[in-house]
């Protein structure tokens, strides 16, 4: 259980979202759906800002990184090669006697609609057995609504990655390793959404496939796979190095995430590291490492440590999805290296058969961990042995997978701060202070006539906010006192505020052409050109 | 039917699309899915250029415009309120030989499936009589699925901002004239996906609702209406007046989204107008005109004129939506205005009644053209009455409502030009050059050293890259001849090519530190200073 300070912290986030258009309840006005937010005016823009930096990060700042917009209904076939189609699921148990339908690992937690005194599991009605119930959202593409046109919202939007992966290949002058980034809207029929934005049924995710070559392949061409030392948090990522195996690519994707994430706001004192036991790691993954924020709804652990919930998973995924994909395709999923075809014929035979082996007996242990049963071993040996000869092998993947909504949450309950003042007359009144980053902070700066009614002051204010507006979110107030105004851009995030005052006129003439900036976070007030606004913002925002 | 000419030209623009990566059909390796296409590396920057430049100039460049992100899956509440879950349909007939089913207004058109040589109508199956065909796609939401929880994919983002109205106006400091603005993707089970992107079942919409005052509002505060005279093309768009009827909004926004269209590359000679007649009005719209573009499918009208097929439709909305929902949700959604207030009990008691009236009669009669059995008029009228008086009204609404898509698909065939080039042989070869706007293109500037293996080439091309790939989206080449290279920034849409040589290193003193600069559209080369590329290729892009 959460600790009553912990919820008391949640609701004044959840009050505030609503309060200041962050995020509302999804069709409000008809009573919410379950499960479903929207964001307002200043949620829609935090959220836009976080997208646009992660694609920035992840595909136009670098060479090796490609991006894909799928569409969120796709062939079905996706999900049965995938694997969600039969095993994307929780149990569920009906109750004969008052027809609900529950999730069976919660029965001790859900009340009984018919004796809300008791729990589900103490209320004596007859429960069928626990079914497996799919998570997919299906509906029906075409006009006839048959078993036939039966398809599903993605469930992630991985798989549409592997999907085009090929075309993406062809079409985009890469070679392994690179990646194929993609942002958008995925959706799971949770039964239980909770914690405000953290589990919904509709959300939306940013997720990196980054290919790489299998160890064998590195190790055929490179002699050895090397591995990577503990980045120093406080230098630059090591430079990706053509031997790196699996290991280093996870561990440097792990760094460069973790440098994403203090780059917008949250320290390194604000995430928690949680590393999947072999029992926790789904069928297909080699390791996962989950980047968890410690959310006011953490749960305490054992020794009374706030370990954080989940942001984003960095997975090594083997070939378990490409190779699905071309089993239930009928399409080839391999790559053609010449290095490693020229490397290949130059090895001893003995050296050939150990890396084939060992290539092989990967390949196959992952599909016998998802219970697939494989093609029979001889030819599928055969198959991978000659493939490598001719330079050909299936990529395997790391997978930095981030959930937005998770992140704006994250922001929000890092950004939150009350500060308390007392006036001369020992009143004291308590404010919010939203203290985003600047580079996701929904608007940058608050541009403010001193009066609104002296239309010199007014004049002057629109050239800065039109000055300013073409390269940031720029908010004009001219309403009420100078102090409510920072105080309203306080609660919004808003990092800077510039005050045009008589002295931007020329009243004390050695400040004609200055403005006041003052900072959000301590209040500081200093006077600063006009001429030199553009260039100081754009230094803190980008 | 489209002529042989025009339906080669699709052919090479969907094949250019596929080989260089801009759209690929969705889940191709498993056969596509009729309806759904994927946006590849290029196309997944092309459209998120212009979503961020409509989301720029909608909200950002203007104090009157907040946004709005919501969810696809919203209360089911929401579509009845609207009118589709009743009428949001096909007309569709069954064939009881052959099974399948049709669209009622296009059996001369399609084949039978039993007997391909005839078209539907002509095989003699015994058919049912056309039936409505909701095109909303529907799925169940909780873990039950029963009717209670049926729900539907939005067919718009344009109820969301409706429903969410009231929260917008509390939270945004906005008063009316104001916009909501959201950009997102919609679904609609089209029977007859077709024409490539232009109609498929999943696609984005970029959507604002512009709400104004009704006319009988301005005429109490301002004594008349103002209306607007044709603006001139060739300078800004008049900026609005308190005074404006729905009118001159209407015409105001019309200007304005052409002017978006002209500003990345679409001149109004591609473009063309529909002004609905009345017939084909929808049931709550009192005017719309549609922007239109002459895509190679576009078909020539009795005169042998191309007027184009639809990028964008400017409505007016008059108060439906709004009043729809306050009718389903029990929620009001009228807004006070104090202006009107004092205004009104200044009028003369004629004046009051004439007005009242006609306020009244016009939401009464959008009520009845919808097909809805409005309240008790005595009532409806004593309370619009009564609710002018006190300074409340429902707003109107202007919608300029635009298709991602079908924008993407006019630039690309704006773009696309071939070509033909004769060497000193005589031997001719034709190329295709992407002709797309700087403020669009995918790949803003391509880097490229004029030799791959000269290391202090390829370090000079580095520093280049490294910067300008803060500000732009950038193509490091090092492949093949330089012509190949630009050839191919020349397909992907490339406006510069810089290519780093000899001369760069100081072969040539005076040319020291310059690049050489080749221009997309003419082929045109000069040299230009490192130090002044930045700002030169800002503002061009921006």
């Amino acid at each position: 259980m959460a600790e009553p300070k912990e919820n008391v912290l949640m609701e004044k986030i959840v009050s505030l979202c609503k309060r200041r258009g962050f995020i509302f309840q999804s069709s409000e006005i008809y009573g919410g759906i379950n499960g479903f937010w929207d964001y307002g005016p200043l949620g829609a823009e935090l959220k836009r800002n976080v997208k646009e930096l992660w694609w920035h990060a992840m595909t136009r700042q670098r060479d090796d990184v490609a991006g894909l917009e799928a569409t969120i209904i796709m062939s079905p076939k996706i999900w049965e090669a995938s694997g969600h189609v039969a095993t994307f699921s929780d149990p569920m148990i009906d109750c004969k006697t008052c027809k609900g339908r529950f999730r069976a690992d919660q029965t001790d937690e859900i009340a009984c609609p018919q004796k809300p005194s008791k729990c589900v599991n103490e209320c004596h009605g007859e429960k069928t057995e626990a079914r497996a119930f799919n998570l997919m959202f299906q509906t029906y593409v075409g006009p006839t609504a048959t078993a036939a046109d039966i398809a599903y919202l993605r469930p992630e939007t991985a798989q549409a990655i592997f999907a085009q992966f090929k075309n993406v290949l062809e079409t985009s002058r890469q070679k392994v390793p690179f990646g194929i980034a993609q942002v958008g809207k995925a959706f799971r029929n949770e039964v239980t959404p909770r914690n405000f934005t953290f589990r919904s049924r509709e959300f939306e995710q940013m997720e990196l496939e980054f290919f790489i070559k299998p160890d064998e392949v590195i190790e055929a061409i490179h002699g050895s796979v090397a591995t990577l030392e503990t980045p120093d948090p406080k230098s630059k990522t090591p430079d990706p190095q053509p031997n790196w195996g699996w290991q280093a690519w996870h561990q440097y994707w792990v760094e460069e995430r973790v440098r994403f994430y203090e780059g917008i706001g949250l320290s390194r004192e604000t995430l928690g590291f949680h590393c999947q036991t072999p029992a926790e790691l789904a069928h297909y993954a080699r390791a996962c490492t989950d980047i968890l924020f410690k959310f006011p709804f953490s749960k305490k652990d054992a020794d009374g440590k706030v370990t954080g919930d989940e942001l984003e998973g960095i997975a090594a995924r083997s070939d378990f999805d490409l190779s699905q994909h071309a089993r239930f395709s009928g399409k080839p999923m391999g790559v053609f290296d010449d290095e490693l075809r020229a490397a290949w014929g130059k090895l001893p035979k003995e050296k050939q058969d150990d890396l084939w082996k060992r290539y092989y007996e990967n390949r196959r242990n992952y599909l016998l961990k998802s219970g697939i049963e494989p093609e029979p071993a001889q030819k599928q040996a055969t198959d991978d042995a000659n493939g490598l000869a001719k330079g050909q092998y299936i990529p395997h993947v790391i997978e930095p997978s981030a959930g937005v909504d998770r992140l704006i949450l994250a922001l929000i309950a890092n950004a939150y701060t009350e500060v308390t003042k007392t006036d001369d007359k020992g009143k004291s009144e308590t404010t919010v202070v939203m203290k985003f980053h600047p580079r996701v902070a929904p608007v940058k700066v608050g541009v403010m006539p001193l009066l609104k009614n002296k239309p010199e002051l007014v004049k002057k204010a629109l050239e800065v906010r039109d000055l300013l507006r073409p390269w940031m979110n720029v908010f004009y107030d001219d309403g009420g006192s100078i102090g409510r105004r920072y105080a309203r851009q306080d609660e919004a995030g808003t990092p800077f505020c510039l005050t045009i005052d008589f002295d931007t006129l020329g009243e004390k003439p050695e400040l004609l052409d200055t403005v006041t900036i003052r900072y959000r976070d301590d209040g500081r007030q200093e006077r600063q050109k006009i001429s030199e606004l553009l260039e100081f913002l754009l230094s803190k925002i980008r």
